[in-house]
């Protein structure tokens, strides 16, 4: 099926209009209108191939939403007309430890990524969400139970909810808990949004007091601006869980001082050069851990999917047009965007 | 009291004999004529002043065996005769949440260390195990099972048993776990020997071949040479846990890569400077974590005494006076010790 996309021809190129090919549904999978799709910072990584290893032309784009428009004959838990996303992951080995437990996103055999990740179909690598539809293998699709005026918002959910959502609930942010969120942005507002909604005393660390607002607005029950030591050292040792969502380097050790006895720092985002070597009398004079997290796998995203449908938790986004995705880029870099910008789909017509 | 000690004048100073006085026992204390004491690479640090806040004289040692002499009218614990340990701690505030759960060592204002700690008796911090008695209160006193014969080899159990001790009960290892110990010295020693008891499958890491029969020896199940990529190679993504126990400063990746999905390295010395910034994007894909731990609380050492008593574990050792001690210092910062000395107290006098 000849289907209308956006995408970069060249690392070094702007993207533009093409049109790529997706597969008929096989017996197992579904085809999806997109309606919508999110625009992550790796999408930008990657077209302009600042990870390595892009391939191109490139598509990226892994926060979709949109309906079902035909299903295979195998297929059980979808029907036409249903209103579903597709996340980072579009296929895994299946067979892996990682992957009968759920956690596809750690498949010990390499999971396949909704862009430029290993397929069969041509070209050998897949084409993400800024396009028209896509075709996946129903294990991979999720339900999406929002009302469909909330359908924009809820694409962030797919990458920036789930990241947020699986180490706040590894490391039990809950009632009781102290939480911080450091960073408020893509990933950091649905960090506050969902520490909040868990029940966590949720702690909201910005370099920006223009964000305080912003930040109690989202459900932080305080605010601190991270550049001032006298507000960060009234939080020593106070917290038992810090979900990290700076991807630019940054001094850790200012953090891992905030945890308490046993606390975790979990970083989530990869700094394009190293952090500052973190203290590690921190970590011993408390038995402090930093750790990583990687988004979720597909029961955990359904997990926080029916999570925020019934608490009506969505993405604070802004809606662009395709055509101006290049433009949204450079703002993205600027962190000039309350919180997330979505593609309205219907601009690829 | 006076009482015999061997200490350092200055940090630029050889270790020399003084006197020091030790209190007659209060109520709750514990008197105790000591026979031996292990070496500890902290003793050295702190007479040095090469961590900063050593006063002199400085008396190191907090790896003290020996019988007790005299107790306090409140005293329910020791009598007489007893055989006693005493490890880095005498004395903690026994009111904050870390003290209340036994983990001292993590008390929220500040333990005593056995050396250079502050307290009432003057000069007004605490000398530490290189005398002949201390006096230390019932509830930092640990009860020996050990048979008499094994008691030198026991004192280094007080710290780097404990250092060891904890971080493997606390992540966890056991039959069915493959578990790291990184570093063939004085900790690491112990760390074979005790995760090797504990029932794990138990891997030694070391930079050099000729420690490769050793750690057969001391209970490791398998062998790496850690600067050979291709041997590390083999072990990538198994390990469930990493006991770290190297404080030269060295490349973290090389191990996190080799642990499995939520897998631990934990790390029991700090560096004089930093290591390498540790790899975000290999914590990332795997959920694992870097983390600290300090020594052990009160009753866990006791508990780690108890485990190696009844299976017979002591330190390897190697005995000398107390006036070659500077001698001992130069050859364990060359590492040409197996594996740990101990002072025989009986040169004091």
């Amino acid at each position: 099926m000849n289907t209308k996309a956006y995408g970069a021809p060249a690392g070094d190129k702007p993207l533009e209009p093409m049109d790529i090919q997706r597969r008929a549904p096989g017996a197992r999978d579904v085809q999806i209108e997109i309606k919508y799709c999110g625009v992550c910072h790796s999408d930008l990584h990657t077209v302009r191939a600042e990870w390595g290893g892009t391939q191109f032309p490139c598509v990226p784009g892994h926060e979709i939403v949109g309906h079902v428009t035909a299903v295979g004959s195998d297929v059980k838990s979808y029907k036409v007309g249903d209103t579903v996303g597709v996340g980072c992951l579009v296929d895994s080995c299946q067979r892996c430890a990682s992957c009968a437990e759920g956690l596809e996103q750690y498949c010990e055999n390499g999971f396949v990524g909704t862009y430029n990740g290993p397929t069969d179909d041509p070209p050998g690598y897949t084409f993400g969400g800024y396009s028209q539809r896509i075709v996946v293998d129903e294990k991979f699709v999720l339900k999406i139970r929002h009302p469909e005026d909330q359908l924009a918002a809820v694409a962030p959910l797919l990458c920036a909810g789930i990241t947020t959502y699986s180490p706040l609930r590894h490391w039990k942010a809950g009632p009781g808990k102290k939480v911080g969120v450091v960073g408020i942005g893509g990933l950091g507002h649905m960090g506050i949004k969902l520490s909040h909604a868990m029940g966590a005393h949720t702690v909201a660390f910005t370099t920006s007091e223009g964000k305080r607002q912003d930040a109690l607005d989202l459900g932080a029950d305080e605010v601190v601006i991270s550049k001032d030591p006298a507000q960060m050292a009234k939080h020593a040792g106070s917290f038992d869980f810090i979900l990290n969502t700076v991807a630019a380097p940054h001094d850790l050790d200012a953090f891992t001082a905030l945890l308490k006895r046993d606390g975790t720092m979990c970083l989530v985002g990869a700094p394009p050069t190293p952090h500052p070597s973190p203290n590690v009398a921190v970590l011993i004079f408390g038995r402090k851990a930093i750790a990583g997290s990687l988004i979720g796998g597909l029961p955990e995203t359904q997990e926080m999917l029916d999570f925020c449908a019934e608490r009506g938790i969505v993405s604070d986004i802004e809606m662009i047009k395709v055509q101006d995705i290049d433009h949204a880029y450079e703002r993205m870099l600027k962190s000039d965007v309350k919180y997330r910008f979505v593609i309205d789909s219907a601009t690829l017509a």
